[in-house]
This record gives C-alpha cells, sequence and structure tokens, in this order.
C-alpha cells in the first residue's frame, strides 16, 4: 500500500503560550496534507469539491516546536465506503511520530446537501494510489 | 451532573472558504471552553498548569456561520484517573448541537515532564463541581 | 463625532510563544470590529459586501495578555472618498490604548472587479451615524 | 544592497470566506519571513530574541487564492538606528508583487523591558549581510 505524505513547515504562528505547536494546528496540518491529496492524487480543488470534514481524532504523542522546522504527514485511506472515506494519517518530525490521525469525509449532492456517492473519478484514484 | 457552559463569539477569520466555521477551529473552542472552566472552575491560570492535552476527537453535525453569532461550548468532566482527566463537551448554536467532542488531559510533573497525579486541589474542585 | 465600540474576547489561541496577543491577531481583531460595524452600523453581511482592504497600519503601545479577558476596539470613519473609507482605530484594555490602527476599504464593481463608487446607503449611514 | 528572500506556503487555513489569503495573514508572512531572517541571518531565535514589534504597515496590491501554491516574502533592512531596525518587505507570488510591508522592531533590555542598544552581534550581521 502506498502512502501519500507533504512536508508543512512550521510557522512561529504555530506555537502557543506553551512554546508548542498548538493543538488546533494539527487539524490544519491534516487539512492541509488532505488539499494536497486533493491536488497531487485525486487532482481536484479541495475548495470546490463538495466533501465534508464528519469527524476527526488528533493523539497527541509528543510536542513539537519551531527549531523542528517542518513536519511530514502522511495520508492513508483505510476504508472507502458509499459515501464516505477514512483517512489515516501520521505526523512526523524526522523518523518520531508526533501525532496520530483518523478523519472522516462525506462526500455530498451539492444541490441537496445530503450524503452522495463518491465520485467515481476519486473512487478509483485512491484505489489506483494505494493499491486497494 | 452539573454542566460547565460559556459562550464563545464567530469571528470573521473563524470562516473557511466553503463559508464556514473551519475544523481546526472547533479545538480552539474546545480550548477556549477548557481555558475558561480552568479560570472559573479551578482558579488556576492554564498556561500556567503543567497539563497537556493527550488526544481530542471532535464529530461535525452541522456547519457554524459567521451570522450565527456565537457558540456555547460546555465541559464535563466524563473520568478522572490518577494523571489523565477526559471531558467530554457540546457545541451548540442555540439549541442545535452542531459538534460533540472528548478531550483527554494528563497532568505533567512540571520537572521531569512526566505523568503525575492530578492536583488535589483540581481534583476535588472538579468533583465538587460536576457531583461527582 | 460618535465612535462605533465593540468588545473581543481573548482566546489563547490568540497569544504566542512570547506570552502576548500575536501581532497578527491584532488585524484579526480590526476586522471582528469591521465585521461588527458592518452588521450594526451598516447592516450589511461584511462577507458579501463588495469590498476589500487595501491598506492596513497597526501601532503595538503595550502587549495585551491573556488576563486581559477582553480589548475594545473603536472604529471611526476619518474619511470617506469616491470609493475609500479610511476608518482609524483603537484597541484598549481598560482604559488603556494597547494599539492603533487604520484601515483603508475599497469598494469594488463586483464584476469588473474595479473600484466602484461607496453605495449610498452605505455613505449615508457612516454620516448618520458619525455625524460627518 | 543584498535582499534576504524566503518561500512561504499558502495554507488552505489561510484563505478566508473571500477566497483569498486573509489579510491578517499577511502580518504572519511577515513574521515568518523574520523568523527566518532571524535565523539565517542573525543566527538567532527570535523566540528568545528580546525584540518586540513596535509598528506594521500593509500595502495590499492582488489577493492571493489558494491555488497560487506559494508567496515569497523579502526582508530588506530600511533603517538601523539606536534600538530600532525598518525592516521593508515585499510579498510575491511570482514575479506579481501581491503586497508591501514595512516592520518597525525594537530591542528591549530583558530585564527592564525599556529600549535597549540594537546586540552588536545583530548589528554586525545586518550590515554584513546588506551591504549597509
Amino acid at each position: 500500500m502506498t502512502t501519500y505524505t507533504t512536508e508543512i513547515d512550521v510557522r512561529f504562528r504555530d506555537i502557543d503560550a506553551m512554546g508548542h505547536v498548538n493543538n488546533a494546528v494539527y487539524a490544519t496540518y491534516i487539512e492541509q496534507a488532505r488539499t494536497a491529496y486533493f491536488r497531487d492524487v485525486l487532482d481536484a480543488d479541495i475548495s470546490r469539491a463538495s466533501t465534508v470534514l464528519a469527524s476527526l481524532s488528533l493523539d497527541f504523542r509528543r510536542p513539537v516546536e519551531l527549531v523542528d522546522g517542518s513536519v511530514t504527514v502522511t495520508v492513508d485511506v483505510a476504508e472507502i465506503g458509499r459515501s464516505s472515506t477514512t483517512m489515516t494519517h501520521e505526523v512526523r518530525t524526522g523518523d518520531d511520530i508526533v501525532a496520530e490521525a483518523e478523519a472522516t469525509l462525506v462526500s455530498l449532492d451539492p444541490d441537496s446537501g445530503e450524503p452522495a456517492p463518491i465520485p467515481d473519478a476519486y473512487r478509483s484514484e485512491m484505489a489506483s494510489y494505494h493499491d486497494l
């Protein structure tokens, strides 16, 4: 199974009063990896995709600091259902896993806003990329 | 069981390109409720508390928009262990639940950075406030 | 001349590694005051107004901390031109001015994206509110 | 005169409800360029430097979108005084200048918090790098 990976620079603004990357910023890192995945794997602009985040869980293993410079974030597809996709993520600095995450995306009918089948193009691109 | 509740104003900056409060901002809303809870219930400044967030899970029910004006966020204590506390949260606009969350906090020894017993003062304030 | 004033809660996430409200967050506070001004004075949703920020200058007087709790932000209209409006702002904690700002907004033709006359409704509401 | 330049990736979270990089995020981009400049030119961690931002002015030329992918931000030193340094910045996408900025930093005595002479090491590194 192929894992998609992207690198994200840590910004000064990502750091909070404790001197570490703030917990909410991990959600932004995951979102940024998803954005890059949509662009690179699905050939889609996530801003225009009719997809919403239904759930997100984050496990924090160890803090990230400004001097770490950047993190890498992985994207794997754990499950593809009719209208929902579950992605799993690792956030790493060097070889260390600093956080793990799972996100469930739901495809929506752009007119009704109701769950709709995942577009065939996305489904086949994900299956092809990850050897599902 | 008493539930702690705080109100948080929705900012223009909280809205993303989809026209809704961005998913990472929910983590900020939960953090802000936790900050208010530390101040109001534990009589503590969360910036100085030796407590870290170990995990956070978010379930998104429906989008929040700028015109919603504000959200209310609840804080309940689901479980108090030796060094960890599990809090549950609802994010509401009016009477609608727009998201649910669960957060696990871990108390650390400020010197070693290792998990440490929850301070007795916090433990008794939580038990007293929530009738645990 | 009447000054419009709004109160904004300081969030934990607004604080940076130095322990103070981050400089970029002042731009967010000013934007939030502008958003409230559009809603309360111009009876408009700033997300739908065809108005862009052309410039912003900020002078920082003293740091704001989490324990300050909230800031108040003022909105005054210094100048109304054909297509541009210059607003001045004070950010205060209690009676202390912690920052001053000046922002220039430009009305755009929603079709061409070129500068366009300020809508008459906005012009008259501003003149009426501020006794211009 | 040598200009320092750094590249910053545009994140999905940087985009606001108008579909463009939010105005406050330009302050974050400038701060990030300053952070990189402190690291690369002054060999300093800006989080530990006793330097504060006294003022910031931003002129917005044209919007930046997610598809722009990244911006480059320049750092020039316009003036070095006794305790304050004025930096000028351009934000570019490709060859287009999308914003210009000027920032004034002030060195503080870490004990008194009062303005203090710019450290000699910084002064000589800046003079050397920019041929001042």
